[in-house]
This record gives C-alpha cells, sequence and structure tokens, in this order.
C-alpha cells in the first residue's frame, strides 16, 4: 500500500510507528498509510525558518507571486490526476473535486496577480507618512515585515487542495515559509500536490514543507515569530489557541472554526420569482456539494411564515431528486460522507437537532461506505443554533418579525446570505447581521455564475466572529496581514524616506 | 477615608466587603479605599452592551469624535486637580504628572479628529469595491462595524489618565460602549475623570462604565462580541488569553505586556556628537521618567565596544545629578515607585539581573516611601532579554558585530530605537529589529522637541510581537479595527451601492 512520506528539511521522511490507514469512502478499500511519528518537528521548524525564511524575503512580491503561478500551472497540469485522487479519497463527485481543484488554482492565481501588482518591493508600505511634529521633519511611517518564523498551516479535511491553496499562498507571498499539514483522512490530494512541487522544484528549499499525520505536539514548538493558521473544529481551534507555549509566546493564532450559516428568504420573495428559485438552487446546493462537508455551508433556512409551506415542498422535491451513490457514477449527485467518524459525528448531530424530517433522516444508507441522505429538519431544537451537523444537513426554521435576531444566536458565523429585492429590508438585515460575520452574501437572480453563499473568494475576506473562531484571511492584499508585523517607524523624514526607497 | 466608587448601570456603587486601600507612594499615607466586590458584573456589562452600544451606534464618528473632545476639554479645565491627584496617589513628579494627563488630552484630542475626518458615517467603508465576476454587476465591497458587545480596557497603574484614554478614546469612537478598570493602587486620577465626564453628562448613558477595585471574574463574563483590551504583566496578560470563557468564545483580546526595549547606538556615534548626547539624553528620560515605570521605557543599552567607556561614564555622571525625593519640592527629578509591590519587584528584577551595578543598586531609600535609586547595570545575566524590571533600571551592554541580534533575544518588544547617522547601518538594523517590534525610533539630533522612543503617540500603533503580548493599539484609525468587525459584503453592484450610501 501507499505510504505518504511528509517533507521536511528539504527531504522525504516516512513516519515510524502506527499508521492512520486512509480509505475510499465509497468503497471503504485501504488506500494508503501514513505516519508523522519519529519526525524531527524541531529541525523541520529550524529547517525552515533558517533556510526557507532568508530564501524567500530575498524574493520580491512580484517574485513569490511568479512562484505561485508556477504552482498554479503545474497543478492545472496535473489536473485530471488531482480530480481522480479527489474521487478515490474524498469521496468526492467530479464536480466537487473540481470545485476543490480548481478553487486552488483560482486562489493561486489570485495571490500570483496581488504580487504582481506589488511588484519589486519586499515588504509592504502600510499607509501615508503622517508629520508628527510642527515641523515636517518629524515623521512616521507604517511598514509592514515578513515576520520571522514559520507558518504552521492546519487545513480541514473536506478541501485538501483549496485549504493547502489558500493559505500557503498568502503565507509565501508575505514571505513567510509554509509547514503545512493536511487533515489524514484526505491527505492524497495534498500530497500528491506537494510531490509535483517538490518534483518541479517550484519553490526555494525551504519555503514549503509537508507534515503528513498526527500534528503531534508541533504547536509546542513554536515561538513569537511562528503563525498557525487552523481551520478545523471549535474544539482542536481552542486547544491550540489556549496551549500553554501559544499563550506564553503570543504566537499568532488564526482560527477558522465552527458555522453555523443561515440563509434568509425576505418576505417579499414570492415563489416562483427567480429570487426565489436561486434561494432554492443555493440551499440544495450547500446542501449537497461535497455532502454538506463546507465550512460555509448552509446550516439555517430562515423562511417567513408565510412561505413556509412552499419552501418545504419545494426543497423535499428538489431533494428527492439528488441521486446519492458513488461518485465515479456520472449521474450521481452527492457521495459518501468523507470518514466513518464523519458520518458517525453528523448522525448523532442530526439527533441532537430534533424536531421533525422533511426529508431524510440519519439512517443508514447502503451497507458499504459513509452514505448518509440528505437531511432537511422540521421545528429543530434550540441546539439548531449551537451545533455544526458537518454534513448534508440543514433545518427550516420560520420567521414572523426579525429574522437577523434569530440568525445572531448562532454567535458568530463566516457568512450568512440574504435573497430580498426589498432595499430597506436588505439594509436593516445586512446591518444588523454584519457584526456577527465576515461575509454576506446577496443573492441576485441577475448575477450570472452567481457562486452562491458557501463559496469563498480570494478576493473577499473569510472567517467570522466567535463561534467560527475569531479569526479572518484572504480578501486579497488583507489576508497578508495575518504573516506579517506591522511596525511605525518614528524619525527623520529624509531617512525613513531613504529606507523605503530601497524596499 | 475618600471611597472610590464604581460606575455600572448608569449610577455609583461602592463596593462591599475588604476593600485595597490606596497609598500616596511618598509617604505611605492611606488616602482612600476602593472594592469592587458585591457589584453586578453581568447587570453591569448588560447595561452596556443594551443602552451604551445603541446610542453610540446612532452617533456618526463625527459625533462621536466631537464627545472625546468634550471630555479632553473638561479634563483640560481640571488640568490642576488632576496633576495634583497624580503627584499624591502616583507618586509623579509634576513632570510625570504632566506626561501623564497631557498624554490623555492629547490621545483624547487626537481621535476627536479623527472622528471628524470620518464624518457622517457611522460604520467604515474598507477599501474600493471590487468586480468578483466577468460582468461588473457581481461586485464585493469590504465594511467595517462597530462589535455589539462591550469593549472591557484594564490598565496599568502607570498611566491613570493616558491609559485610560488611548483605550476609550478609540473604543468609543470605533462605536463600543466601555467599561474601563484602572489598576486599583492608582486609581485615584481615572476615578477624578470618570467623575468629571458622569458630572457634565459628557458621554451618554451606557457608554462609559468605571470599575475599581479588583477585576474578579469579570472575563468570564464576555461573549462574542466582547473585547478585552488589556495593559499590564505578561502573566496576567496569559491568564486572560487563556480563560476557558475567552476561549470558547474567541472573545477578541489584545494584550500590551512586558518589553525589554533597546537603544542602540550605531558604531559612527562619536562621543560629545549632537547624536551622542541626544542619546544620553533619551537614556536617562526613559530610566527617570515616572521611575522608569513605562512600557516603553529603555531596559538596554547597546552600546558598541569602542564608546562603552565614555558611556558608561557619562550616564553614571547624569544619573548622579538626578535628585530622587518627595515629588513635591521642584528640584526633585524622580519620585518614588508606585506601590510597596511594584519596589520589591524592581528590587528583585535588579538581583536576577545580576551584574554589576555601575550607578544605584537595589538597597532601600530612605526610611518612607517605595523609593529607589536609579539603576545602571554592568555585564548583566541572560537575564536582561527575559526580565522586565519595571523600574528605574537599565543595563549597558556592548555589541561588537551586530547589535538587531541581541536586541532580537528579547522575543518582541514594543518600541526599540537607533541612534546613528550612517544610513547602511541604520537600514540594516531597522531591518532587522522590525520584525521583532511595534515601533523604531529613529533619534535625530534636528528633531526639535523630539519626544524620544518611550512617547507613545497616537498617530503610531504601540504594541508588539511575542513578551509584548502580540498586541496593536492606536496608530490613528489603524486603531478602529480591534473594535469593529470587517465584513465583505458581495453581491449586486447598485445593492451594495445603495447600503453604502445610507452609510
Amino acid at each position: 500500500m501507499l505510504e505518504l512520506a511528509s517533507y521536511v528539511g528539504a527531504r522525504w521522511v516516512a513516519g515510524t510507528g502506527a499508521a492512520h490507514t486512509l480509505l475510499n469512502p465509497t468503497t471503504e478499500e485501504p488506500l494508503a498509510r501514513a505516519s508523522s511519528e519519529g519526525i524531527d518537528l524541531d529541525a523541520a521548524l529550524r529547517h525552515a525558518r533558517t533556510v526557507g525564511g532568508p530564501a524567500l524575503r530575498a524574493m520580491t512580491f512580484a517574485e513569490r507571486g511568479a512562484m505561485l503561478k508556477a504552482i498554479a500551472d503545474a497543478m492545472q497540469g496535473e489536473r485530471e490526476a488531482l480530480l481522480d485522487l479527489a474521487i478515490a479519497n474524498g469521496g468526492n463527485t467530479r464536480s466537487d473535486a473540481k470545485f476543490d481543484v480548481d478553487g486552488a488554482i483560482a486562489t493561486l492565481l489570485a495571490y500570483s496577480e496581488t504580487g504582481l501588482s506589488l511588484g519589486a518591493a519586499r515588504f509592504l508600505v502600510d499607509g501615508e507618512g503622517i508629520q508628527l511634529g510642527r515641523s515636517a521633519r518629524f515623521h512616521g511611517q507604517h511598514v509592514a515585515v515578513p515576520r520571522r518564523g514559520v507558518a504552521v498551516l492546519i487545513n480541514a479535511f473536506n478541501f485538501p487542495a483549496w485549504g493547502f491553496a489558500e493559505k500557503a499562498a498568502v503565507a509565501l507571498l508575505a514571505g513567510m515559509p509554509v509547514l503545512s499539514k493536511p487533515a489524514t483522512s484526505s491527505a492524497m490530494v495534498a500530497h500528491r500536490i506537494m510531490q509535483i512541487i517538490v518534483e518541479r522544484k517550484l519553490a526555494p528549499e525551504g519555503t514549503l514543507s509537508f507534515l503528513v499525520g498526527s500534528a503531534r505536539d508541533l504547536v509546542t514548538h513554536l515561538g513569537a515569530q511562528d503563525v498557525v493558521a487552523f481551520t478545523g473544529s471549535g474544539e482542536t481551534g481552542a486547544q491550540i489557541r489556549s496551549s500553554r507555549n501559544v499563550v506564553r509566546h503570543a504566537v499568532r493564532v488564526n482560527i477558522e472554526a465552527d458555522s453555523l450559516n443561515a440563509a434568509v428568504l425576505g418576505p417579499d420573495v414570492e415563489p416562483r420569482s427567480d429570487m426565489y428559485e436561486l434561494f432554492l438552487k443555493d440551499v440544495v446546493r450547500d446542501m449537497t456539494q461535497k455532502a454538506g462537508q463546507k465550512c460555509t455551508a448552509i446550516r439555517r433556512i430562515l423562511v417567513p411564515q408565510e412561505w413556509y409551506g412552499s419552501v418545504k415542498q419545494d426543497l423535499v422535491e428538489l431533494l428527492g431528486a439528488v441521486r446519492v451513490g458513488d461518485p465515479k457514477y456520472e449521474d450521481t449527485r452527492m457521495g459518501p460522507l468523507a470518514s466513518r467518524e464523519q458520518l458517525a459525528d453528523a448522525r448523532e448531530g442530526v439527533r441532537v437537532l430534533g424536531g421533525r424530517h422533511a426529508f431524510g433522516g440519519p439512517a443508514p444508507v447502503g451497507s458499504k461506505g459513509f452514505f448518509m441522505s440528505p437531511t432537511l429538519i422540521e421545528e429543530p431544537a434550540e441546539a439548531v443554533h449551537e451545533r455544526e451537523v458537518f454534513g448534508p444537513v440543514a433545518a427550516l426554521i420560520r420567521y414572523s418579525s426579525n429574522p437577523a435576531e434569530i440568525v445572531a444566536r448562532g454567535n458568530g458565523g463566516l457568512v450568512s446570505s440574504v435573497y430580498s429585492e426589498d432595499q430597506d429590508f436588505i439594509e436593516r438585515t445586512v446591518m444588523e447581521l454584519a457584526p456577527h460575520h465576515g461575509r454576506i452574501f446577496l443573492g441576485h437572480p441577475k448575477i450570472e455564475l452567481s457562486p452562491g453563499p458557501g463559496t469563498v473568494l480570494p478576493q473577499l475576506v473569510h472567517g467570522g466572529p466567535g463561534r467560527a473562531g475569531g479569526g479572518e484571511e484572504l480578501g486579497g492584499p488583507r489576508g497578508l496581514a495575518l504573516y506579517m508585523q506591522r511596525v511605525a517607524l518614528e524619525g527623520s523624514r529624509p531617512v525613513i524616506a531613504r529606507i523605503l526607497g530601497k524596499a
């Protein structure tokens, strides 16, 4: 069986000890094994800091951007192989697999362009110069420089390609070497991407390392100049954030965790209207794409009392047409969940949400593979605002007055969406939702190829307060801030001007 | 004796139970008592969130700025009384007291102007609109809106006025109600400022609350929309950051903690030159102003081997001329430390730093009051890069090659300074210091009224990575980000334009 190795200290290193077996979640066949036991994590981090850091900092933003483009191009060249791996190891439909791999490529290309636009500089000039005294001589200027540590990027199982790319693109462009750690169960895609990068020498030595298997005590090896960017469960996020070492050295941590994303249908939207149909389409896509295993997927469907019956009937009908099964068949619309653990967790979540099942439920589907029916819950328990069920599961919630108040019970989320053409309703709802979210999607039927709320775009920030982890990634050049130190230069204006001139 | 009360829920409330006694650190006379026992913290926070929050969010930035100006003007009107309190309760010389009170007023005025420049808006538009699709219709725009919680502002004992003002000005301007908690030992100045604000009704109900005495379990009452901004010891900062509740709800926390600020004399700076004299002046000011109790004070004095003897001799002479004593006498240059605990801690710190005492030392000074001699340490132990001695204490360190490497051992700081006229040396040193600092001060003898590295300016960011807590405050409009939620609006361009038009 294939043994996945880690790439640390500029070489491939296989772990020792008990390995984790990666399965095909459709057939439960074992595909590969991975272990990080025995790997010298301290040495791996040191190599990244001392070899990769200086190499990256010597490159201009444009050069770092060109590196990202080369990675994107190489992935594009191996796209078919990557899709096949995602189908086999992730239980992805071909459409799901494209979503992941093409999302990764698009994000790398977007940051490659950001790099080009930042040009020949090696650090950022932040804002205008500031006159500090009565005379113009006393001057201040903020700049942002790459942090001197390692960016430890810990990704979730659902997007092995995109999750890698969206973090690594930003960190590398900022000038920080990366140690990327995919979730083990679906690591084959990320592992193949790393192989492609290494085989073609697309990144200078030490700039990109890769750890497969358990993260072990990785965060206890981090210091004041390191960064952790984590996507995954709130529980693991909390462990990282409260780790003694992280707290003591103020290791910078970004967490993207649980989120009970809501879609709000406006009271003005009559059934059968274009806006109504868009709403249904976005809800069904988010429930079934990647079998609902997207951190941005709609979990709470808020519908005005008046249209409740209609929405319910339409969703039940649309979900009934979703063919669940082996993703190798072209007419399969939804594959299995990613692992036995995820399936068990999603089934348990359905039980916790209570209510009635307008469609589906937690009953087993088939005898092999980690399959689950799309499940639409009615009259859920209050837990619907607390428990993220990471599967093809959403709850229908009726509202009579202010939907934003109901959404806010989720205590912070990544994205919520509003479907309405009543500008007053939109503005009122957006302003009430805004403090609780990182992004608000406004459905509009005239936007061609609208990606819906579930798609993370590199140009817009991704993250959210509270339950969502309090983090922020992407957002075009905004994302660089996580990996840089902002510092104010204070002194004589000509001296500072010369420092910037050599930037 | 004066009983200091807290101001919560729009009324003054005295604590019950054992009170802390506030002393005059010069005479050890008791001046006042304070306790927060028995105060309903949940109710205080709720009142701020539900009464103060809506009131502030209804105001424009210009209106919030006008409120800050009114507070500054009222403080200016009571300046003499505030200075007297600072001298009595803080052991400040009159010059120290002015530094604190005038710093507070200047910061309030600076943010008042920021408010005016932001005008009639109630939230921030962040950056340009972004075309997201092939057609211009699909559009993105980032905005930043006030968070819906309370800004809990916990200040250190050394700047009861400025510490209050620099945090409250930014939070209030951002649109968040404030609960301010001064350090108990020196709370009389902050308490009087709060009385002035309440007496003159300068802030709408619920927008500004005040808790004197122990913070008790305040942070366990906070939620996802609240913010904690803390200045104080790294140890307390770590407790706040790892508090279960803070971690679980991703309560936003900003910490400004320990810092081993360095001043670096360039090899080009010959004794008796203007740059050399400026360097000496800044070092002596930082060692003695506020008896060295400034988070930004120079703790490590890095001098090239060649000038070591000269610098040592000059510093010893200058420190010898500093008259330590009762701040009520006009020729007193340095008063006592703020409390018995601070004195004990500083004396213990001197012991930990080891080395030899070129001047001063930990021996008791006088029989009354918390006095300590300015102390210049030579050949310190490695602890000089780890232990912040919060008093009139600094260590002289010689370097032969790269001073930035030595500075970096401090593992993250608020500010370091470079005194040189060799542009290559400046650039090389600044670029190496930058990732480890929030600010770099470049000494220049031609800048009139140069405040030196120890003065925090509202226009420049204040904070630092690693040991300094990993936080960032001030920096003009940059400071608002801590108290706001950035959110991406994604949808139809005209719909988003209309949302912004009503801003």
